[in-house]
């Protein structure tokens, strides 16, 4: 559960202005106006997710045996998501207002009071599908004359009436609702207007392919997929045959995914288009409890390995009842936002549920034939899923500091400072020549940086004392700053030492310095971001 | 221009068949028939396809201090691709078959003789947007009755004449036509029946945003972005705000962009949803042409690096009238796949068109301002586009041999060897222990595995006689197999020679052998595989 208590908003909105001022995360369509619910990664943010999704890869794909990647397309087959249940179940109780036209969840309007309820929960499972309830509806005008709007209602009411859209008897306004009736009416706390009846509203986002001009053509139907999961597991076969792995085995894959959320929020954290970094994990009927459990620890380890610690996780062990229908055992891996507790991760024992509705709807067996036991089954599955977006977030909310240089009596100094763990961090060395006026330093300079491009991202930067630029530095994350100085071109220090083709490197968190040689450099560094 | 006489469909037939047995690229959805137009990468197609974005980063964002990367949403605000151009231009004129309701192409059905044209033809930019004709129209039922099919035709035709959808002296029967009206009449030549007028069919993706019930809200409808470009073009001024840089520099994106082709095909190559790697590198106009040219040649470079030799490649000039409008300048990058010369990336020099509209339609200033010269002005942009499913599947056809070893008078023997150069296979090393019932052998080629694991893919294999591992790695593309055997374990070879811990490497395309010692295996890999 979020606890309003331990949120930090303040520290958010600093989070947020800091990602837009130095590129790491900007509203989609900002020229516009934005487009709710959706962002673009600027450069910083772009080479931050792509160091969380390489390690990722690493660390389950290549690193293991038993694991294979996939990249499946995002636009998805009707028939794919009717048999996970997608199409049928993937959805909210919605009402409509007569007035507005707002549409609003109806679990959060009591139909009795008229109030709409504010819930602040973490997400769980409802009806097989994860959906968090948004902790806010959404809300019309609210300095709407309330007369008026009753009146306009009013009209809108007979209007629904003779179009037989609603049923009559359900319906009825505020203060001459019959006393029978009286359960099931709801009202826009906003407006005090009527809401139409319940109806499902589908959270996938639905789109038209191919050139048919008839709207009824059932096959004109393709949605963006809702959760990278299913494409999986209709490949699972597939993969499988043309792959010559044995259980247990997984099938990893890193890809975008859409949801057409009612009420975005938090930044990056529930937005409409988000990506997943997801394994489903197959295995035979009688290792599926424990391996969630090994999952669960590697998939601590992992966070605790690009630099989100233990600390600050909470497993949530999803009690019967609130987990999806289907799964054995959940566990929610949830991160200490400035928002409050929120999910990062499900680590979900799905059994046979997916591979057995795909082979019932699809026809075709998706069995395994265990060679040595001679054993026939449809195998189950664990499913470690990450957000990617969301542990984004997470890394860059954990790495965000403050820090107060202040010295006895001084004037006050902070430095703004992003502690990301080397391996995660954006740009892993800046490059700095002393002065930008001195050919020689600016010459070497180059020559560092050139040897150490082709192997990690650098920033070459001149303008600007070098402290200040020490101080931008920090405020990207970038964790060591190599200076040239005259010392590097071969002049004597304080106490004559020979320092020729040294540098200075300047360490971010701890800001002491040490020098190096420059042939030692990239091996140096190498062994630091990896 | 494809040349039908150039093609080779049955090479083709092998290449997509190999790619679905070896896990390369499946058809999307294909559990449930196929999702026309899309696809998935299995486990080596994904690793195939990561290895070329990977390089293509390195080379273009990573190496270059003046290009910055982005990775925006797919999801994109109306107001964007209005400004573009895209919601009123990009689209195709269409007629719909009043009997069988298919869809046709305007432009290739002649309004005289009611009979299909088949075109086949190169890419070209056409109205201001890049659109290839296809090559036939959808058909339906070829052996539909003809004299039924005018018969349903003509209450179709009376039936839409009442509900006033078409202008009834536009429409008239096959051989009732009046002679006045002759030349715009257009019919299906599948089944005779009336066309309705052409209407201009959007090749979009569009789909409905947020929960408003009102389907005529225009804030309700987003779509699927149909090039990455726009979105680098709406954060061009994020991007140079946070950033500090200086023209000329280029942001680049590797993105997934949509089109609803009409007629996709030629396997990966014109598919619905795929993969674009793009820059677009802002400059003083001045400058526009110079660049255009020194970016073909880089780009040139570029596809030399990964394995596609320049011969195999043909540099069109595309020339004035057919490239957009608004271009100065285009060349396409075309490669002679089996079925046709078609295009794998265009350059294009895009002048200051799109930031232009940007800035008037968002009436926000997107001028840049020189400190040095004092000048103030929209940058113009070149554009190097290219396709990146387009460019793995000409990696696939490019390595795809089949080589004869057969010896004189001996027994046909033919070999599968997929040819990637080592920096795009999608597996570096096999490591072969040369009998698998022999621990000692099992265990050192484990260490030699985990050795080399976390640098690279590798693929461990010790099943079947260690020739048909060879043949299977070959079939892959697999550089560089590593055996391990009772040398390795410090048994004497033939002549003596102590060889304890060395390897044997099998050069995949030459398939001779070399000796080398576990110590140096890393490095030696390392160095060939970048």
């Amino acid at each position: 559960m979020a606890d309003k208590e331990n949120t930090d908003p303040q520290k958010m909105e600093k989070i947020v202005s800091l990602c837009k001022s130095k590129g790491f995360i900007y509203q989609s369509g900002e020229l516009y106006g934005g487009l709710n619910g959706c962002w673009d990664y600027g450069p910083l943010g772009t080479e931050l997710k792509r160091n969380l999704k390489e390690y990722w890869w690493r660390k389950n794909v290549q690193e293991r045996d038993d694991i294979l990647g996939m990249d499946g397309s995002i636009l998805t087959h009707q028939a794919v998501l009717t048999a996970s249940g997608h199409v049928g179940g993937f959805s909210d109780p919605m009402c409509d207002c007569l007035l507005s036209k707002a549409r609003l969840r109806a679990d959060q309007i009591d139909p009795q009071s008229g109030t709409a309820y504010h819930y602040t929960g973490a997400s769980h499972e409802e009806s097989g599908w994860s959906v968090e309830r948004p902790f806010s509806v959404l809300l019309t005008d609210p300095n709407q004359d309330e007369n008026k709007a009753r009146k306009t209602a009013k009209e809108y009411y007979s209007q629904f009436l003779s179009d037989k859209q609603i049923s009559p008897k359900k319906l009825s306004l505020q203060g001459e609702t019959s006393s029978e009736e009286k359960d099931t009416t709801r009202y826009n706390p906003a407006n005090g207007s009527l809401l139409t009846e319940p109806r499902e509203f589908n959270l996938m986002f639905q789109t038209k392919m191919g050139a048919s001009s008839d709207d009824s053509d059932p096959n004109a139907v393709a949605y963006l997929r809702p959760e990278t999961a299913q494409t999986i597991f209709v490949q699972y076969k597939n993969v499988l045959d043309s792959s010559r792995v044995k259980l247990p085995f997984g099938i990893a894959q890193i890809g975008k995914a859409f949801r057409n959320e009612i009420n975005p929020r938090n930044f990056t954290f529930r937005s409409r288009e988000f990506e997943q970094m997801e394994i489903e994990y197959f295995c035979h009927p009688d290792d599926g409890l424990r391996l969630t459990d090994e999952w669960l620890e590697k998939r601590l380890c992992f966070y605790e390995e690009i630099g989100i610690p233990r600390e600050k996780l909470h497993i949530l062990d999803v009690p019967d009842g609130e987990r999806a229908f289907y799964s054995e055992k959940t566990y929610d891996i949830e991160y200490e936002f400035p928002f409050g507790i929120q999910e990062l991760e499900g680590v979900a024992y799905r059994t046979n549920y997916d591979l057995g509705v795909h082979q019932e709807h699809s026809k075709k067996t998706l069995e395994y034939f265990d060679e040595e036991t001679k054993e026939r089954f449809v195998p189950h599955v664990v499913e470690p899923s990450a957000g990617c977006d969301r542990t984004a977030l997470a890394l860059i909310c954990e790495a965000y500091d403050v820090e107060d240089l202040t010295k006895d009596g001084g004037k006050k100094d902070e430095r703004t400072v992003m502690r990301f763990k080397p391996c995660i961090a954006p740009i892993k060395a800046a490059i700095l020549p002393l002065l930008k006026n001195k050919p020689e330093l600016v010459e070497k300079a180059k020559e560092v940086k050139n040897l150490l491009q082709p192997f990690m991202n650098v920033f070459y930067d001149e303008a600007a004392a070098i402290g200040r630029r020490y101080r931008r530095q920090d405020e990207i994350g970038t964790p060591f700053c190599i200076a040239i100085d005259f010392q590097t071109l071969g002049e004597a220090d304080e106490d004559g030492n020979d320092l020729t083709d040294t540098v200075t490197i300047r360490h971010r968190d701890s800001m002491e310095q040490e020098r190096i040689a420059i042939k030692d450099l990239l091996p140096w560094l190498l062994e630091r971001i990896r």
